[in-house]
């Protein structure tokens, strides 16, 4: 009887073992369910992030890296997050270079037999040279490509403007790849022009979008050969010019840039924590970066990255989740134009010997969130597959390896796993680097999604050790 | 030996049989692939549909069944259909109820002790009467819901103006849940403020976005109570109206509607066909609603379906694809307001005892397509599961049993796979059925999108006889 009793006991806890573990289970997974489902709503009613949002691109607008609003979005940013209840908030001091379009607007036109002087939106290219006040008035010749310009020659261009007019390709379902095919002429072509004795470069401006913005960028000389002042000119106004500049071969162009460079000068990123409860050693590293182009108040870019940045912090407050490991809220600075927030950031890291275990950027714009890119191995992406689920009812889907963000990809040398946000990439060049970048152009709720999304992934990822 | 030639044959036969089962259907897999990717990028590189769009937004604008742009529209759309190559285009007669916001522009006003007359922008309701010349002036009672009326009872009601003010639930995922949820003061709050001797109401709008733009939409009397007027309100007015009611409960509210409704009219359905080369008979409808409320230009609802539909058309002929069944492309009348087009078109369909093997609409905007519901069992929308992969590149990835659309859903009643196209709901309800509802709101590359996929959509069903 006692050996049937221990029988009926095995078999009795055998049964509840087998009860057990799928309810553990379960209720595991309706948990976490339920909490990104808290975490998701929380976002969704409150108003916080896009008052956020508001402030930075209303009361301080475009912040290039060394100019003072970025250094207000640094104060104002300091102060948002000291009143958040985190455990520390701190400013990491670097230096960076400052450079500005100037004060007085660029200017630009040209005269047509039929319409007299018709005048041209152009926008300065970052860290270019700019003319004097008498400005620069040449010739242009038209160019596809940078093959197009050798063939053509030093004898033909000496003197004169080049005019870079390869659109992006339209026929790229992802328009992030069709920038990367035409961003080389804003990048070198002023460096390549100036090979061949051009006195200045014109740039389409980087957009699919056919419209009346254009889109600055930063971009880079060639040592070995003169400076000379590059302009970036709207997607419309290029097509329009292109059409003058056939019609009337000897069309003189003129342009008025007074950009400015100076020395280096004190600027700040700046952290905010919540310390770990398990592994306080270990960081994760959640960001965007704070400066913007001039033009217009960088509000996707990257403002939404900072204000989500902020977001996830007040959501991991308000709803009481305690990490295991330590958040590191970080707003960049410099992305714009040398990335030197980025490299202080990994050079304290390393300097400290601290352990990264993940990094977080969102810099695609408060665009709907599409999925996360992690720059590591297929794999390590793989162990994600069954935690998609989680992301579906927001609409998220591609959890793929790929490139994180400017600010964060450092951090790989230090082991972390850096990953990015991924937005819809059909709008994003619509906004980017143009004075169309304002907050009426951000639409709430996919900021807000955006945020959900990346607080869920780093719940996750900080729970499960993912 | 001749056994062993039989058998060295068979041999021979089954190992190339072996190569060829992979090859014929990888090869058949790459075609499927190449095509769609054609496909895809002949919208992308194409100007034609956005160029469409253009026409109908700014040459025709606003066109509400019965008006003359909606007759216009009418006649654009079939003219541009005949220019096509299509089989046969043709106009279906319907009769549509003529109802009008009238010429002249709603008022509406009231007084604050501090800032004194405030003039507030507001629209009248689809089917709502107006007032007269004199307008309406009375207290407002605001409430939340049905219930709430009912509480507060005729003796108060009894001579006021009744002001539903139950906000969009921000916590849905999906907008249109979170619409689903208080569309219910628009559509019957006249009806039911009538009850209570209410002499008029006005409506919350129905968007997420706290903007300045009123949005409209159909409303229904109740046959047993009084006829009285209804207008919208923008969220931000609604806030700013509720506040000051709350500080001053005498403050007395005007608004002055001429609508106009009159005698049914003559109007029509728009159809074009590309003929089936084995199926002639087996009809596969693709559309969207051609009619649109008069604020805007009814860019995304529904000029974006009607774009959409001609794109296919396009995409077909130009790439010489050769469906099977017969297309058909149908710029529905009427859905806003009394759905004539749609029930039209579906009788149409019995008398003729037409076959109709499935119907696609795109009605929820020119925005990023996010997937498919499907009107029909979990079962047959699972055959479309190995197909998914050829939606990924463009970030599609919801195949979902659901609602199609308010035009094509009859068709379900002949044994038709209803179909509805899924966008991006965060900013649906930004521009529906407002003002704000314009050619510029239309991101080209999503519209794009949206085409291609239906398009890819007909490609694979009609092919695999989906």
């Amino acid at each position: 009887m006692k050996l049937f009793k221990v029988k009926a006991f095995l078999l009795f806890a055998f049964v509840l073992l087998l009860f057990f573990i799928p309810i553990k289970s379960i209720k595991a997974q309706d948990a976490d369910s339920l909490l990104i489902d808290k975490l998701t709503k929380e976002t969704f009613i409150s108003d916080v992030m896009y008052q956020n949002l508001w402030y930075l691109c209303k009361n301080i607008g475009g912040r290039i890296a060394g100019s003072p609003q970025a250094a207000l979005a640094v104060e104002w940013s300091k102060k948002v997050m000291e009143t958040m209840g985190m455990d520390t908030v701190y400013k990491q001091p670097i230096m960076v270079h400052k450079w500005s379009a100037g004060d007085y607007k660029e200017q630009a036109w040209y005269y047509t037999p039929t319409q007299g002087k018709i005048d041209v939106a152009v926008c300065a290219l970052g860290e270019s040279i700019g003319t004097d006040w008498k400005g620069i008035k040449a010739e242009i010749i038209e160019v596809k490509s940078f093959k197009e310009l050798a063939a053509i020659g030093k004898g033909t261009i000496q003197g004169k403007i080049i005019f870079f007019n390869r659109p992006m390709d339209p026929s790229f379902l992802n328009t992030f790849e069709a920038y990367g095919g035409a961003a080389d002429q804003r990048v070198h072509g002023a460096a390549e022009a100036a090979k061949y004795g051009a006195v200045g470069v014109i740039v389409r401006s980087l957009t699919l979008s056919n419209d009346k913005f254009p889109h600055t960028g930063v971009m880079h000389y060639d040592s070995a050969y003169p400076k000379i002042p590059a302009i970036a000119i709207s997607t419309k106004d290029a097509d329009i010019l292109s059409e003058e500049n056939k019609k009337n071969p000897l069309l003189q162009f003129f342009f008025r840039t007074m950009c400015e460079s100076a020395l280096d000068v004190r600027s700040h990123n700046v952290i905010g924590e919540i310390k770990g409860s398990v592994y306080p050693d270990q960081i994760i590293t959640i960001g965007g970066h704070i400066d913007s182009w001039w033009l217009g108040e960088g509000a996707h870019d990257d403002g939404a990255g900072c204000v989500q940045t902020i977001e996830i912090a007040r959501l991991f407050i308000k709803l009481g989740i305690k990490p295991k490991r330590t958040l590191r809220f970080v707003m960049f600075m410099d992305e714009e134009i040398a990335q030197r927030g980025g490299a202080a950031y990994v050079k304290m890291a390393q300097d400290k010997k601290e352990k990264h275990y993940a990094a977080l950027e969102s810099d695609e714009g408060g665009l709907l969130p599409k999925g996360f890119t992690f720059d590591t191995t297929e794999e390590k992406v793989n162990v994600w597959l069954p935690y998609i689920k989680y992301f579906k009812p927001m609409g998220i889907y591609e959890f793929s390896k790929g490139y994180s963000g400017v600010d964060i990809k450092h951090l790989k040398d230090l082991n972390a796993t850096c990953i990015g946000l991924s937005t819809n990439s059909q709008a994003y060049f619509n906004y980017h680097h143009s004075g169309n970048d304002t907050f009426e152009n951000v639409n709430k709720r996919e900021l807000q999604m955006g945020a959900a999304a990346m607080a869920a992934l780093i719940y996750l990822m900080d729970k499960y050790d993912l």
